[in-house]
């Protein structure tokens, strides 16, 4: 299936009330515009072109990675105007052309194909528009059906009568047109109106002029919602969030409490895995079978294998990699930082840029002191070695297999294989000291 | 607008099963009765008097700071006896006095206004109720209207017929009535009735006896709801939540899961603040644009300037000030300190009583020792010093700009501007102890 | 009341997609199959047998320490084949005999008493089936009732007439049965259907044939909802969370969010403790009057006093014991520890295998260092002691009464009672280093 896609992003959407462009705002850790993208790149859309205006730099900025043409609006004037921007960067191109909206990211590739399907079909309606029927259809744009699913007629809400308000088929904005049509309906749509604005939907209209029969498509109101506010950008969370769940649990995941367990758009988690309330998923996070999250962990950018326990109160943050049946407990912080299998990191532990081997055991408090002010330095722990409570190991150093260190010591230089390292002062006792210190203390 | 206002907290409230009174059980921090006197304040209350009975010494023990008339009902006698126990403390105000519960907190300002407006309007009704229409009104009162507002019949559930029940308009028992005629009224309510109580609703029938016309105001039923239990405590709460959640995110800040996130009366988050999951705010927290509250972060008493960083899993504690894009990070807590411009403390770190100077760098592990069993000392950290991982800071003690304390240490003296400060014992190393140490130990 | 219970548990519950046995999924951390033996073995069942099959190995395991006899299902041959499997098991008892399954685990005890007792009356009905009456009763079998409690026909929702559809008792295929019928009843039960299975139900049948009348007693839905799936668990256990969050409220608990407050089956909190936001309580746990557990607290197997504070951020694992008033602050791990009347450790400690005397300061950052790779070690700390922060005690130790540690010491001798005890390095500075040192690693 070939076509080609322009998104609609120039308004920075005011009522965000953001600094922050309205189509970058994060559902699920990503931004709304990625959502789009990452659909119909997955379609394999033959090119895709961002509308930009409002803030363009951000958009721009947020694009550079991404195989996008920009196009820009320098003004406001309406739809219709907007995706007249995107000719030159599609001069060249010849097919369907899907029109999108940057803040209404959850359209579904089916729906998008049903479009495109729709659109080549032997009565060639020329214009195949995305509607739908919400549950209160407010006062959106009315779409009138003819014969089947031909549309006799689109209709403002305020310019509607009564029969046609009673209809609950409304026009989401999104549409697929032909390009070899598309661009002279766009040039003949006109600004004869209150806000001077020249309209995509007019295309309909002349498009049956010109004696083609555009068709609608009806979606789940769900992939038709626009987010304009910060509580619609909840709602839309919160959706997302619902099907993330039902999709891990009816993979064989068990969530306790399925509405305090927050995911990103790529959480991979595998069956029997077991995860406790209040945990909240990062991007890039996979979790192998048999493995339980315990409550109030936080993971981003980490690989949990299999048979493993995280938390609670488990931190693990950007390349943090535990193996199998490793074990990673409460107020512990694990960065660029890998647990060997059957090894455990269970209390008051940062592990940053660390290798720990197998089997080995890293005591309470113990903090790899990896940061100079400069330079991250790696600290490599060999396997079956045993860090005492307390200690800081102070990087670069390796502690060898087997080693011990004695607990509260710093350690600065390598400990041997097999060997007991210690740094600490004596320790000096004085008796009676406490007593008096309190008998001063008292008198002040 | 001038009036007075009593405040009926003379019964303890059984069914909350406390050992609290009943109108200090908190909700988003403050205790109910604070909400309605908090209201009332506002507004210019000329006099306020809380008429207390049960408990009494923890009602007052609250009030003790407060401009509050304190009235004793010495034996639960009903509402009419309740509020005549306020004369004394009115004898010499008159104008509008206005009746409220503290069990009831959420009467809102307009609604008072609106009672107090129209005791004073031409007709003189002289007794002004306050009705709403609940979905479910139960087995309350009824108020029966007559020609426009005008009550033509306050009825009791359990005397009211077919007709009357059928009305939904319910008796809140709060009134505004005329001074003047208030206590005379009051002094003729009888208490001929199953509980033998005087009922403050009586005043609407002796004031038509005396041809005035009392009236009924029309509130919304989420300000007349009554606190009862914890069940009803929870529901206020939730009620109170929810609309500080929505004023958030319509004033432009993002709450990935607004259920989530919990506001206390005084929250002030900027535009463009981002709350993850999970969010505490405890009284007296104000956080600046951009900046970003990670997950499972509690903060009370805290103030964070625009586009800092915080937790997730921070608690940052009254007193705790963050300057512009300062950060602090996992299991960090902060309690009278200060972090000051594009700071860190990003792990495992406790601040008290400290200041820490611009873009300096607190390490993992990081505790200032700020407490000897008796008095609290201050650390003192200049700007872009560096405190290595897992140090202790013995205040007082002060770290100079620029310094650098090693990892590990104990620093119990003074570290000089751009000096090292290290404190910690020689390492030692022992060929081959770990492997003995093992063996003996399997033997056991 | 003497009655016995054959329990099903032979199918392992391909839906739940799990590895373990679909009966031993928890529900407030307790096994479904456990939820449903305590309630009868709380009524005094003369005897309990399950039904095992697939998986047998993990239900048997579970079973090891409990009175129950097992009987094996080999093949899957209907429910009516698999009570038959408890026949030997029931040999010598005479009575009535429940069938109850391990998946459908909250079937109340009023209920069971109610089955139990309407088999013994006078009509001897033979067959007491269990039914309900599902808001949507969707395709399961109804019960068509004739006179009375009467059972005039069970008829498959596939068979069923329109008549018979719109009966919404369901049968919920619990029964209660003579067990000088049942078993003749179930030989005689055959296996001419599409599944070629020999169905329990068809006892009534065959009851009725004999003679007898069985009749029906309906339950709530919700002790007869079967739990298939990872969805339809969670679905229970918010079901059981919200019964258990108002039985704690109506008892005089404060829960500021109640939705946010776990529960296990076993949790008790006197009046008067105060929970705040996201809390998770494990098993056997217990929280005296007056005591506050704050946000982000999670507690397994600990007992807390009365007025005692608790978090935020407080993890209480098993053997924890805070006694009257004391305080277990941020970041805090307790494990097999008891922390005295008054006492205190504030933040991000780790306490395990200690017991610390009444009236102590344990200060930020002390760990107890109890494990040395093979066992675990225990620390005294005495009344009135003050550990100093960030200190290391070293297992086994004592910390005598009164008896002071420096901060940051790492203590491997006991300190004597009202005695000083310090170990750190010695101070060094380095004046100018620090700004040698940022000089060289800028230029590199």
């Amino acid at each position: 299936m070939s076509f080609a896609v322009v998104i609609l992003a120039a308004g920075q959407g005011s009522r965000m009330k953001s600094r922050t462009h309205k189509v970058l705002h994060p559902i699920a850790d990503k931004p709304m515009l990625m959502h789009l993208l990452d659909t119909v790149e997955a379609m394999g859309s033959a090119r895709n072109v961002v509308v930009v205006g409002q803030s363009r730099e951000q958009v721009e900025g947020a694009l550079a990675d991404r195989d996008v043409a920009i196009a820009v609006q320098e003004e406001q004037k309406g739809t219709g105007h907007a995706v007249l921007m995107a000719r030159d960067a599609l001069a060249d191109y010849s097919g369907p052309i899907v029109v999108l909206y940057g803040d209404v990211p959850f359209v579904g590739r089916k729906t998008l194909e049903t479009m495109v399907a729709r659109l080549g079909e032997r009565d060639a309606p020329g214009v195949v528009v995305l509607a739908s029927s919400p549950e209160d259809p407010k006062a959106y744009g009315r779409v009138i059906l003819g014969e089947g699913d031909r549309i006799a007629k689109m209709v403002e809400y305020k310019d509607a009568n009564e029969a046609e308000r009673a209809c609950r088929l409304c026009n989401s904005g999104m549409m697929a047109v032909e390009s070899a049509s598309l661009w002279g309906w766009l040039d003949r749509v006109g600004n004869d109106n209150a806000a001077g604005e020249y309209y995509l939907p007019d295309v309909v209209m002349l498009a049956q002029k010109d004696g083609r029969t555009p068709v609608a498509v009806e979606a789940d109101p769900v992939e038709t919602t626009g987010i304009n506010s910060r509580i619609e950008l909840a709602e839309a969370e919160a959706q997302f969030q619902q099907l993330a769940r039902e999709d891990a649990m009816a993979a064989g995941v068990t969530l306790r409490d399925p509405a305090s367990v927050f995911f990103s758009h790529d959480t991979k988690l595998a069956p029997d895995v077991i995860v406790e309330p209040n945990v909240v998923f990062g991007p890039g996070v996979s979790v192998g079978a048999g493995s339980r999250i315990r409550a109030f962990s936080h993971l981003e950018g980490a690989s949990v294998g299999e048979g493993c326990e995280v938390g609670p109160y488990a931190r693990l943050r950007p390349g943090a990699v535990m193996e199998t049946g490793s074990k990673v407990g409460n107020f512990v912080e694990m960065k660029k930082a890998t647990l060997g299998e059957g090894a455990k990191a269970n209390h008051l532990t940062y592990l940053g840029d660390a290798t720990v081997g197998a089997g080995a055991n890293i005591g309470a408090g113990t903090i790899t002191c990896n940061y100079d002010g400069f330079g991250k330095y790696k600290t490599e722990i060999g396997e079956g070695a045993f860090i005492g409570s307390n200690s800081s190991l102070v990087a670069p150093v390796t502690i060898g297999k087997g080693a011990i260190v004695g607990a509260g010591s710093v350690i600065t230089k390598n400990v041997d294989e097999d060997s007991l390292g210690v740094a600490r002062g004596d320790q000096r006792g004085l008796a009676g000291w406490a007593a008096k210190f309190r008998e001063k203390m008292k008198k002040e």
